[in-house]
């Protein structure tokens, strides 16, 4: 009664909510470098994504490696410029994709890692150790060790009781290893992330470190996290870290060799979904705002204004300008990966059209909880798109939603879906929750190969010890 | 500036909002039939859960047997009371560790899945297919099919378009499977699960698997969701599939032979976060409210309760009653299980404690955002317990924390810390975000065994495709 009461309330109020809240901007493929076919197929470089599910399945991962590329070469194109070099580590957790990691690692660009396990692929992958920064606030003893032990370019301690372990390991090797230190700035995380610069806590830790006698003190590590869109932002923490290391100059006669800037630009059609906005989307269907990807600095003007600003800073006082580092996981790789399902099941609802069952949902998208992504119907380009389905992933729990309002054309079974910006905290939040693992495929010009096979039943028990089933045991269950 | 005044105006009113918000009952480990040793740790069956890590690493899955058959043999118990047989089908979803299964199964537990995947697991472990359930929203064609060509026990179909995809794979193979429709009652989830009774949708698909002329209409399945904690709950929804199946009777003259009353019996000792709590855990270390397991129904009262509503509503109109069917998930395994993890680094902040980092966070316990679970010093358990710390996972993420506000005596480097109740939903959510996932081992008496060996490095990868590095590749990095 009171269900049925609600959901008329929601009839009558959504409309009128949702004309007061427009929706998100619908954006053309061409955004992501895509185009249409003929038949109406989101395609790449005349490659019909939909269509590569015959051959690898449903769902799938497909690296757009030109988009791919063309990221890398905006992060490295301030270095064309006659400036201070901007090196660029990619951020491993990210995107840990072998394959996408050896593309990046061609082109120059390095390794940013932050556990024995990213450390071990960045070295079988055959990165240099003198193009490994090493971070996070839970470093082994044994990382720590392996890390000093290859003489990797950079360690940045989380906080001050990592230093004394950093110490006794490099004490032990009988090496002096180059030691930043992660702070953080008035804005941004902080939280287990780095020690403050307004409270000090960031000056004492590298008086600590430099103080150690066989620690090397190289560098301040700056990460503010979240999503970075603006100039302003990006010019506030670096403002900041160039002051505190004006201080280290000044008060411990060290020059630091290096200045990390850490991540945090955003990709430009990828934003936070707040609660409020949720709460209507799962209420009203009112879409949920998509950000506005001009609004926000691109990778170049981001890179530049950083390095022009420490340029400045530098020449100003006629000092010899530090290297700057740069570690960007999602604006590298998040708008160069799509995540193509299909529709397996319909549930029309009232008001129509009601649920699509997709075979990809939180166990593949996790971010699309609290992240908004556009999702286009790869198979029907060309239908009208003029329906609010609510989108559900395959897995049986309420909150295996990825959309409450994704405004499509009329589906069918087997459509295919795809979920934009999936290259940044999509696969390594992968779970096999009662459904296997997604090949993952690149587009290469008109060539597509594999990267990841998908997996099959038996790999999610290959390091299960299964028992034999006997006849008694059978008999149990009669 | 504006943050340091934040932080002091949480120093002087953390304490009072404590107060007043009394924290969560510290329960005895007797609770989950575990002792203490003369060292302090935490133990099962005098097996030393911390000491465990020394031969399987940290972190590592813990599975109780004991608690596992005595939580089985509760669900079983009301079968020895000479009343209606309730048929136990653990949903497979929740733990899908097969040596946990097999451990069921061999108790004459049957299987509740939800995939093709865990079908083909089902028949891999030996469960025979008239003991086999099949649920969910997004059945694919082929598990469809293999389903109704194994004759398993019952398919419940979740809504009315699934209804012709199963009768046209009937069609096909030539057979006639048992068909349950997924009804949704007035309390619990609906969303994109079940028809709703009220509105008459569940009816309406009910009536059009019997007209199907090849489904066999043999049951109503109810799953509420959420969880479930006192008989009224039960009995609310109980009632309202009864009444259902009298429809059902009276309308198209068919006597339903089996109800099936789902699962979400909550474990005794987890329960959801609400939003406010968080909050007031982030910003002030309020200890989140743990439930009061007393004030719950038991395992046993549970399926009492239903068994004799419905042989009550039976044995009154003189008919047969049916079989009665329950698909217990967190209620079995939950509180069988536990997480053992390591403290990696100590991050002293003001006011002290600060944070200690995990050597296991949300990479393998992903529920603990949304619920609370009990944290015990498993190294450490004579220590008075007056400190409270922030506990934070070793994943680069802000959100990865596990408790803004645990209780625990003051922490050294190497500690073991145990995360109870990591039966449910731990496993099935778990990623190799950066770290590999853990061994899981099972204590049996005094006897420890194997289950699932612990990821190496090589296994995470083992799929991919990896480029020897070639001299020219590392150059690009130099």
């Amino acid at each position: 009664m009171l269900r049925m009461a609600r959901r008329q309330i929601k009839q009558l109020l959504g409309p009128a909510i949702r004309q007061y809240r427009s929706g998100g901007h619908e954006l053309s493929p061409a955004h992501w470098g895509l185009t249409v076919t003929a038949l109406g197929h989101l395609a790449c470089d005349s490659v019909s994504l939909a269509s590569l599910r015959e051959k690898w399945g449903s769902p799938l991962h497909v690296v757009l490696a030109r988009r791919l590329r063309e990221n890398a070469s905006e992060f490295l194109a301030v270095n064309g410029l006659g400036r201070t070099r901007a090196e660029i580590f990619y951020s491993y957790k990210s995107n840990p994709v072998p394959g996408v990691l050896q593309l990046l690692h061609g082109l120059g660009i390095g390794a940013e890692v932050i556990s024995e396990y990213e450390l071990w692929l960045a070295l079988k992958l055959g990165v240099p150790a003198n193009r490994i920064v090493f971070n996070g606030p839970a470093k082994s003893t044994t990382a720590i060790h392996n890390a000093v032990a290859q003489d990797i370019l950079l360690l940045n301690v989380n906080h001050r009781e990592e230093i004394d372990v950093v110490a006794m390991v490099a004490r032990a090797l009988g090496k002096r290893p180059r030691v930043g230190v992660r702070v953080a700035a008035s804005s941004g995380w902080s939280g287990q992330f780095g020690l403050s610069i307004g409270q000090g806590e960031a000056f004492a830790a590298i008086k600590q470190v430099h103080e150690s006698g066989v620690l090397e003190l190289t560098a301040i590590h700056c990460h503010v996290g979240g999503m970075l869109r603006s100039a302003q932002q990006v010019l506030g923490y670096v403002g900041e870290v160039l002051a505190l290391a004006d201080r280290v100059r000044n008060e411990l006669g060290v020059e630091l060799a290096i200045l990390d800037f850490g991540g945090s630009l955003a990709t430009p059609t990828v934003a936070g979904i707040s609660e409020f906005d949720r709460r209507l989307s799962m209420a009203f269907q009112v879409p949920i705002p998509a950000p506005v990807p001009d609004a926000m600095i691109s990778i170049r003007e981001y890179v530049q204004c950083a390095v022009e600003k420490v340029e400045a800073h530098y020449a100003a006082t006629a000092r010899r300008c530090p290297r700057i580092f740069f570690e960007p996981g999602r604006a590298m790789t998040g708008n160069t990966q799509i995540l193509i399902t299909s529709v397996l099941s319909l549930n029309a609802q009232d008001p129509k059209p009601g649920w699509a069952i997709l075979d990809a949902g939180i166990n593949l998208a996790e971010s699309a909880r609290s992240e908004f992504h556009h999702i286009l119907p790869a198979s029907r380009m060309q239908g009208e798109r003029t329906l609010r389905y609510r989108l559900a992933g395959p897995i049986c729990s309420p909150g295996d939603v990825l959309s409450w309002s994704a405004l499509l054309p009329e589906l069918a079974i087997g459509d295919a879906l795809a979920i934009m910006d999936a290259g940044a905290y999509f696969v390594p939040f992968s779970t096999s929750f009662s459904f296997p693992r997604p090949a993952i495929v690149m587009v290469d010009g008109s060539d597509v190969h594999l990267l990841r096979r998908a997996e099959i039943f038996e790999d999610i028990i290959a390091l299960d010890r299964v028992e034999q089933p006997t006849n008694e045991k059978c008999q149990a269950l009669q």
